[in-house]
Order: C-alpha cells, then structure tokens, then sequence
C-alpha cells in the first residue's frame, strides 16, 4: 500500500546550523509517524541531517532522490533512485512527496522545489526564516504554503492538512 | 543502509500468461531474499504481477517509478516516485537498479530498458524466450547479459554475480 | 558554428498586457540582434508574444522547448523540441540559454526557472515589476540578477554583458 | 513555421568507416531538401559526420541535443539544447524528430533510440548492415520500420513516407 511521503529540502553545503539541528529533529518526527522521509540524497547539510535523524527511530525508511550517478547517496538512505538528471531531478522530488518541507534559508535549488511544488499544486511548509523566500511564495501559494518556526510545528501543520478527518 | 534493487521490466497490456506467472514467482524469490522490486509502477502486465507476488511475502518492499502524475499506480506498490518524464523514466528504472531483469518478450519499452542498462554497464538477466531480444543484447552485452528459464534461475544468477564471494 | 541563445520566461494563461506587449517588442530586438529566442513552446502568453515579436524580424530563429507530446507548438515556432518531461524540461530551459530573461510578473514556472538558471550560473534579466522576485533573487544572485525596465535596456545589458570586450 | 526534422543516430566512438561516409553524405542530403538535422550533439563518430556533411549546404540548420553541460557539442552544429540528463535526453532526441536514422552498427545508445521511436510511434530507417537489429525491430516495428542500404535511398523513403500526396 503506498506510504505517505514528506520531501525534506535544504542546502547541501551552505546549510545553517539551526537549520541542520532542526532537519535531523524533522527526520526522526517523521520517522515517528511512519512516514517516509525524501531527500535529495546528497551526503551533504539538510539532506544528511534528516537522514541521520530518521534513522534514530526504529523502522523507519529513508528515500533519496540522487542528481548523478557520479555522486555518493549518503549513508542513511534506504532505497536510492539514481536519476542522472542533475537539477531536474528537484521536479521528481516534489512530484514524489505528499507534501514539500523547506528547511532553512533556501538557496536557489530549494527555491526551484518550492516552485516546482507549487507547480505541481502539493503543499508546502516553510521551516525557514528567509523573510524574500516567505513574502514571493505566500504570494504565489495559493492558500498552500505554511510558515512553520519548529520541526514540531512542522509536523503538526502536515497531520491537520491530510490527517485531521477524525478530530 | 543502501537496500539492493532488483528491477523486473516487462510489456504491461500485452505481457503473455507465462511472463505474469513468471514476474508474480520472481517478485515473491526477490522479496524473500530481503531485495527490493522495482518496476514501472503501473497498474498492468509484468509491473502489476511482479508486485503482487512481492508483496505475498511478510516485510517485502516494492518501488514503482511512474512516467506521469496522471497515472494510479498498482495497489501493491509501496513507495511511489512520480517522474512526469513518460520513457525517459526508463533511463532511471535502470540506473536505480542493481540488475536488471527483462521478463517475457520483450516490446520497445522493454528493449528501450534494455539498451539503457548496458550503457549503464548493468548486468541484465533475459527471462525471455525472445529470440531476437537474445541475439541482439548477447551481441551488445559485454558478457554483461544472462540468458534465463526460470524465476529461480535468474535469483541464482544475482546471487553468483553479486553475492558469491564467500562461496 | 553555435548560435547565441536568449531564454525568454514568462507567464502562460496568466500574463498581464504589459508582459505581451514587452514580451513581443523583447523578441524582435532580440532577432534583429541575430540570436535565437529559445522559449517554453507553448501558443499563449508570453511564450507566444515573444515568438510573433521574432518572427516579424526577416532571418530570425525561434526555438521552443515544448513540455509535452499534447501540447501544440506556438505557431511562429521554427525549430520544436519535444520533451515530454513537463516542469522538468524547465532545467533544459535554462541550460540552453546563454542568459535567462523573465518577462513579467513570475507565476511559479518562471520562478522555477530564474531559480535553476541561478543554479547554472546563468546570468539572469528581471525584466519585470515583481518586488517580492526581485528582492529573493537580488539576494540569491551572486551578482549575475539584473533588474531592467524595457526590452530596450534588457537587450543592453546582454550586450554589455557578453560583448562588450570590443568597446 | 515548424521545420521538418530528421533525427540521425549513430555510434559515437565506435562508429565504422563506412557509417561515417554514410552519415556525411546523409547529412548534406537531408540539409539538400531543407530539412533540419537534429543528433545526440557530440563531436564524435555519427554525430560528427552528418553535422559536418549538413553544413557543406547553404543554408543548412543543424540541431544538437548534449547529454550533458559538461560535454562539448560538435563545432558543425548552430542550435545546441544541453539537457543534462544524459542517456535520459535519448528520449528527447526521438520525440523531436519527424523521422529517426539509424546510421552504422547499432550501440546500445542507438538501440535504445530506435526503441523509444517505436514507443514514440515515429518511423524509423535503418541505414545499417546490422541483421540482429534488423530482426528485431522489423518485429517490433508495426510497419514503421524500414530497412535502407544508402543514403540517397534513406532520403527517398522518407519523402515517400511524409511528402508523397501528390504524387
């Protein structure tokens, strides 16, 4: 039966430490909803940290999207798709997660996932402070993006928009 | 960690009986060995059978890469990666696969698949009576492609090529 | 020999009169330069202004990079390419530019790809009012984002930017 | 107005010497008749040849789309479409052409094209001595598929197959 899917996107190199600290406590409450956590695979900043975090939980599975062939999948990741398609590759991110999680300031890669999530009408949160990336896709969003300041919040935003038939 | 994928491609509407008993046999030995399926993801032929059999056994886990957001995937698929990319999807069927197994005749979508592992220098396993799909790939194949007959023959192949160096 | 290639982006359905009417006067500078204009192939808004600007210009050459195999080219589109890979081919967009334009208010398309132009180290042309775009990829830019007010002064900045080696 | 255009693959590295004449002299034929020349855009082998062989015409327009950003295209080739999506851009490569040439002994790359052509229900020739893929195709090929032995005759089926209505 097809799991439930958060895509989890951040910088690689340029990732704050606020940032790393809260993909890797994203990742494990992923992790503790049964949900599966995407990434874009890279041993790198946001995409490590929230592979580390969700490997701390108990079954949990880990999917990462990775750009190249030529490039390592990190060590917390379960099944890795190879695309060889490079930044191309952002549009299947998005289009394969329910809903699309930007963590810290977003660089021009996340940015380009935002959109392309938008493009694809799926939902967004916004766990990010970057005030430029907030005020363009509150604009664009449609009633779809969500700023969120805390990973709990975060996850709290997710169960309420696929979740919440039962409260 | 890294799980290891086996991919089973094969016609969907036109996929002959002997080729869905076949993929429904193969999906349950690969699960049982603790692999990964991974197919094309949709709802028809060698995609659907292979999944089926897949998920017959306790813990198994399936990967469907669907060309585009407009089609269901099958109801045994657990982790669903939308590509939007209609065949170029192909190229990351492949390139996400550890080996490759074409199962049944092979139509153009398969040989497609095919041909993109071998420029990927991934082994290849033919379950197929296909004469000229043999010929043509044997040629092409760099002693990179195995001739099999059954479902249990081609799981020893993978278990020779990848996992026999404590035999 | 390679031609040079200027990459026009633009709202579909939703382009205002001011982005048409810019959009066309931009594509027949843009021909009377002797580049090519490069767009997404569609036959509305900007992608369609932009390409009948061109084609008023004797000698000029249109290319579009059409999302998909249903999608009708633009009728003053000389050269189609066919991707088949939807929002993805937003990527091919930008790589085959030698410099982005955006023309226009940015829906979440053309933030997609002023985005993943940043992420190529394309050089990228704002020729647009949008204050929240601006602001983001001001930031985001590295020094390679331009704000211009007319089809004028855009064509002047890619002339000083890539040919003013002689002056 | 949309430019015919007529897709020639080939071997890169590996190609005969007799496939190179031959995509030579098919090149300066199809730019003869006014028709674009699109190819896998590298400097090498059948790419090389038919661009080469295209710009010997006045007039000639030659269409090439790169694997890669990091591969320089063919120096006979005016439209360059950089991808980035490696083997994947095959998929583009057929479903831009009007008609698809295989040109030489088929590789696994050219193969695949052929394959996707027929997914793509485009009509293929094969200029190529090559019987394994003559079987199998002719198999495949739903009466798209024709067998060539020169390019003077490669020119000819295709006006017959595209422009012979008033004949």
């Amino acid at each position: 039966m097809r799991r439930f899917i958060v895509g989890v996107m951040g910088q690689g190199e340029g990732a704050e430490e606020l940032a790393l600290a809260q993909a890797c406590e994203l990742g494990a409450l992923i992790a503790g909803e049964g949900w599966i956590v995407l990434s874009g695979g890279r041993d790198s900043g946001v995409m490590r940290a929230v592979n580390q975090g969700a490997k701390q939980v108990s079954g949990s599975l880990t999917l990462g999207i990775l750009p190249s062939s030529m490039i390592a999948p990190g060590p917390d990741i379960d099944i890795v798709v190879v695309t060889d398609m490079h930044n191309a590759r952002n549009n299947i991110n998005v289009l394969s997660s329910d809903v699309v999680v930007a963590c810290g300031s977003a660089g021009a890669g996340t940015v380009s996932e935002i959109a392309l999530a938008l493009k694809a009408e799926k939902p967004v949160v916004l766990l990010s402070p970057d005030s430029e990336a907030q005020a363009l896709f509150m604009k664009l969003g449609n009633g779809r993006v969500y700023v969120s300041n805390t990973p709990v919040e975060t996850v709290a935003i997710i169960k309420k928009t696929f979740f919440s038939s039962g409260l």
